[in-house]
């Protein structure tokens, strides 16, 4: 029984739902959304409260997750990623506060892993044994290594595009891993059929609606960490849709319980190669699939699954859309190593390419202040790093082979 | 003026040194250590001080680091790394309790993290803008990385075996990379060289004594972390041998403050293809090199450089050693990644190889309380973990074609 949920009820259709462990998607095909009893979370809910809170993991916020009391923590400690003022970034791209969320830093190495241990709560809540996914990579590697360290077994379908360096870590954290030949919906599919045959407790982010609860923790993150001082923009990629509906989620249930008294807009990026939610608000049409074009294997969504929730967080909000080139990403991920010692994934690194962007084209105000979500770390897609980088000085070791090298290179130390 | 730093001692002559902020080693040869007025700092730290601070990353230490109280804390969060209890896995080795320390979860994703910090705050001390260093990989991207963070310039020496993932992290800083064709002794006396020509701010921790200083906040967390209840045992990687020099000093300064009662052993894990100090401590002979036969890439440590702190505090601390063979290695990463959910790179899982090794050695009593220390991320070498892993079941999206493959392996879903 949790006193502080209410139920699930449909985006689409409003059909209502109680809050079942292993609940899925509407009969009409929509998406779920957990909705809360605000009043009763306000009354057992303070800043204060939390502020004297030493639990620093996802699961400091409680109170607005939906999970059981007896529900133990998961055992990694995931989420409390540091969020960085950058005030040289900042003014390089001639704006007022620039914060970069460092979402790398989770155990596995991406945002992901917030949803994973969401996951990993519900289907304990659930009596599951088994946990299975479809993904780009991110969700699947956080969820292979959540469910290890909390003794459950996992079945995970990926494209096989996925850099290795994700599927190294499935394998290493004991999943059973199917590697689908075709594009990200195939593999949803197969993932599908596969889940409905054998009962497996399901981590589809667009499925399962608990998920999205589990991201949303970036967004309190953020808020506590800046004091409650609500900036006037985040941004963040987006490739299925899942995390900008989290991130919005958490924003609106800060301010339906008094804690933040307005809304940031959202900055919704994606890859030009593969924008089809960017592009339904752009151009006020529904969306339409596009092809997967585009080296940010982990927004590279075509078919992206959680397009209401999404659609609507970025209108609600009076969100912008950007919309970036590989060339850009790339040029954002150095940008944010050399600036900000960060080293974010393609996909991770969107965002701040979206930020980059809107303020070339002079789309920002010069005092904005900004937070800009980096989702996944560099290392695991260290092909395309070493393709944009660069390669080093490479030599045997002679200082004056050293001397002739700097010389040809323009290099004064 | 550093109030509670006595001054630096040479471990070899005893010779001591007023402690400036650009330290290098004794005009014997030998290396420094800095040592601290204990007294002093008694007076004014307890633990009930330090329970109340809310600063979560190393410098939350900071009565026992050797800095001024104006040089501000490094910009990346680095430490309060995770300790996790692993019941099952500790029920599995046969010991009474096991921890782990996730130390790859740092900025850069090692432990080197520490020491880079100290190397930044300890460069802008010393009123430097460019800071260099040799290292098998981790020591430099954590450089790069927090040295960018901070707006200092790098220049790295690496030998050219150094994975790739660790150079695009040096790239990507913004660092110039000197990537040397040789053993890492070569790169070593190349960066050696170069600083001494140009006086960069020098961070190879085997010359700086101050690194060291910045690698004992591990120990000092787990101490924390562990609600000060001494284990009985730590094990740890050894390469150069700063690292687990580090950790002891870490212990000896918390017991010589009255913070634990008593000291735990020390595990000193290396590579059977290189341990020269195991070797030492087995035989009592003289360290004489050895090759650098391993796929551990970051304790691939032929010349240890800081062979005399590590020695001693190995034998100081009646510590076991133990050699472990790169699959003895690489099955202690999958049994990490199975029972923990950690990914560890191999050199980062080589003290857990040990402790795995000691158990089936009976070399540790069944109520061992054992902590083991992961000191880098396994995303730095992926093409290990999948040359150990094994590759995914490759198919098309098909039920009839997964129903075949499980079957064909014996998977019963």
């Amino acid at each position: 029984m949790m006193r502080h949920v209410k139920g699930a009820r449909c985006v689409r259709c409003g059909r209502t739902y109680e809050a079942v462990p292993n609940l899925t998607s509407c009969e009409c095909g929509g998406i779920l959304d957990i909705e809360y009893d605000y009043a009763y979370i306000r009354e057992n809910f303070t800043k204060e409260k939390l502020a004297e809170r030493r639990n620093y993991s996802m699961w400091r916020y409680r109170e607005l997750l939906p999970v059981e009391d007896s529900t133990p923590d998961t055992p990694l400690r995931v989420g409390w990623s540091p969020l960085y003022e950058e005030k040289r970034l900042a003014e390089e791209l001639g704006i007022g506060c620039l914060w970069v969320k460092d979402d790398g830093l989770n155990p596995t190495a991406s945002l992901k892993d917030r949803a994973s241990a969401m996951a990993v709560a519900k289907a304990s809540e659930a009596g599951a044994s088994v946990i299975a996914c479809s993904s780009t990579g991110n969700a699947a590697s956080s969820l292979a290594g959540n469910a290890a360290a909390a003794g459950f077994k996992t079945y995970i379908f990926v494209p096989s595009r996925a850099p290795k360096g994700k599927v190294a870590q499935l394998l290493t954290f004991g999943a059973t891993v199917i590697s689908v030949e075709g594009s990200y919906e195939d593999t949803f599919e197969l993932s599908k059929e596969a889940i409905d045959r054998w009962g497996w407790y399901n981590r589809n982010a667009a499925i399962n609606p608990y998920l999205s609860e589990g991201k949303k923790t970036v967004a309190l993150e953020i808020m506590e960490q800046l004091g409650w001082e609500v900036p006037d923009y985040i941004a963040i990629s987006v490739g299925d849709g899942c995390t900008i509906a989290g991130l919005w989620k958490g924003l609106k249930d800060l301010y339906a319980i008094g804690f933040i008294d307005r809304l940031p807009r959202l900055i919704s990026a994606q890859a030009e190669g593969c924008c089809p939610l960017n592009r339904a608000i752009e151009t006020g049409e529904d969306w339409r699939p596009m092809e997967e074009n585009t080296l940010a294997d982990s927004i590279a969504v075509g078919v992206p699954r959680n397009a209401d929730k999404a659609l609507m967080a970025i209108r609600e909000s009076g969100g912008l859309t950007v919309n970036v080139s590989d060339q850009e990403i790339m040029d954002a991920q150095k940008l944010l190593g050399r600036s900000c010692g960060v080293f974010g994934e393609p996909a991770g690194v969107t965002g701040t390419a979206g930020v980059k962007k809107l303020c070339e084209q002079g789309r920002l105000p010069s005092d904005a202040k900004v937070v800009s979500v980096v989702t996944g770390n560099g290392l695991k897609d260290v092909a395309n790093a070493i393709r944009f980088c660069g390669e080093p000085i490479t030599i045997p070791g002679k200082m004056d082979l050293l001397l002739q090298e700097f010389d040809k290179r323009g290099i004064t130390p």
